[in-house]
């Protein structure tokens, strides 16, 4: 029997609005003995994502929600600390759903090799992990755009914004952000080569967007929702297409979701509204991080982590991604 | 110089809601002398659609507005009765931009020759006509239905939707209707074939959209937005295409109009939600007429016209359609 304690963060209640450190407790319990082809992983680091406000809640969505009681979900990379796994040996780093705790057991299938000789660790959760492969994919494949095409992202200095903006560079688009506060913006332009930004703490973003998008906007990415998306709606180009990617600005709403009362911007503009899961892409993840990990080592692509320290500190990190505290993905250190 | 006097109808004030006899003014005055390549078309039928709401306000969109002043746009069919285009003469039946008139006179280029011998005048402003033309390509090259799907169509007993519906049967799909009153309901799955009908007026749609597609809508074919857009939306099928054609519930709205609060569904259901305007596929018009015209000779599609009488009428004519009165293509006689 393994003698390590585990302390994990479990979901105690469903959080109405922003979650309460109420609706989590801390619990610390031995570390389970593997069965074969589990293997047993030291979490080092943890991804804190928007996606995570909704696995919280009771409603039928593209994945089951965390139950009552149940560890907190949440990805993760650590180091393999006991295998009866041919395919992984003590030492070998990995990814996967590791979830919020200490120490995660996991059948061999649900872990991924990486490589910290490649990339720093908190890479692969970054640019190399779900929100590289969200900006990747949604990007490309639901948004489509094409060479001399305005693309506009929401969210534009978080962890998939971010990328989105670059690839959109990198495909020969004029980029335009959206992010809150001069220092964010500053940097999607400065530091990531985006063509504009937009404050929308200190700018009307339909009129601004304006002003940026004189063509119109033919892809908006969007990870906002709310106020934005109208905006974003009410400066279409013709055959616009805008990905829907999150809505992070209506996750914690107690009252009913905001929809976009100029929906048909749509028809005016003969322009489509997608949405997409990145799960769906997990058999081309290989050939995005290749790609993606390419465009790294060409200096085209910056990864940009904003990494915070303790794995007690946990609920009130995540509370950073619904303030806009973060610059880049947001990575819990444990 | 011309002796004929033309009664018409202009826009005298833009409407707030429902248009209001005010909105209107009747105006005579001679028809005017032929220039070089123009014709004088004597108007017999007009084209009642929802779409004129949206032309009679000052806001962009996919047509210019109506002007003050100006003869309200409408569809029609008619009579040639003079002519200095060597493309028409005199007797010949003609659909176009006639307006809410009793002449039009056009250039030659306006004009598009119909047949009365291949069917009924009416029919050209109905199947063979705008609403035909955005029911087939609106359907078929925007919603893309497969054999087997679940097709939902809102305004089913108007005259898109009950093409809308009969063209889906014909691609193998599974139809259900959402009409207003039992008349209706019955008139689209009796006499058109629909697999089943919901009556919006009496059954609580959402619900009856679970019952009547339980692995969800794969085509929603939307023309009157509002509530039953958000019913639709929860229930859609994974990759569920919604094509937004029209939102009659919300032509009138003196209010905001009402954005679909579970937009989210697209993410969730990886779904998406387009805009068509029917203009843009002029090109391919005859095309679809010819198959439509062979449909209908086959017998496997319905042409429906509700035909009204009086020139004078057309302000009261026009609100049958927001009161939902008519079934089929409503058309008024001149």
């Amino acid at each position: 029997m393994n003698q390590r304690s585990n302390r994990q963060v479990r979901l105690a209640a469903r959080p109405v609005g922003l979650p309460k450190p109420t609706d989590w407790s801390f619990v610390d319990e031995p570390v389970r003995a593997l069965a074969d082809g589990e293997v047993l992983v030291k979490v080092l680091y943890l991804s804190l994502d928007p996606a995570m406000r909704g696995w919280m809640n009771d409603a039928r969505s593209y994945i089951r929600p965390v139950a009552i009681d149940e560890v907190m979900r949440a990805g993760g990379v650590g180091i393999v600390v006991e295998s009866k796994s041919p395919r992984f040996k003590e030492g070998d780093h990995v990814v996967g759903s590791l979830n919020v705790q200490h120490f995660a057991v996991l059948p061999e299938k649900a872990l991924t090799k990486v490589d910290p000789r490649l990339a720093p660790l908190p890479v692969y959760l970054s640019v190399l992990g779900m929100p590289g492969m969200t900006a990747y994919f949604g990007l490309l494949e639901v948004g489509q755009p094409v060479a001399g095409n305005t693309v506009v992202v929401s969210g534009a200095a978080g962890a998939v914004g971010t990328v989105v903006g670059q690839i959109a560079k990198i495909k020969g688009c004029r980029v335009v952000g959206i992010a809150g506060g001069a220092e964010k913006c500053a940097y999607v332009v400065k530091e990531l080569g985006f063509d504009a930004a937009i404050d929308y703490k200190a700018e009307d973003v339909k009129k601004a967007l304006r002003t940026h998008c004189p063509e119109g906007i033919d892809v908006y990415f969007d990870n906002v929702g709310g106020d934005i998306l109208e905006a974003a709606l009410a400066n279409l180009a013709r055959k616009a297409r805008i990905v829907v990617c999150g809505a992070i600005s209506q996750y914690n709403a107690t009252e009913a979701v905001k929809g976009p009362s100029n929906y048909l911007s749509l028809l005016v503009n003969r322009a489509r509204m997608e949405g997409m899961v990145v799960f769906d892409y997990a058999d081309r993840y290989a050939e995005a991080a290749r790609e993606m990990a390419g465009w790294m080592a060409q200096g085209k692509l910056k990864s940009k982590e904003d990494i915070v320290q303790g794995f007690d500190t946990f609920p009130e990190r995540l509370l950073m991604l619904f303030k806009g505290e973060n610059t880049g993905k947001l990575v819990l250190q444990v």
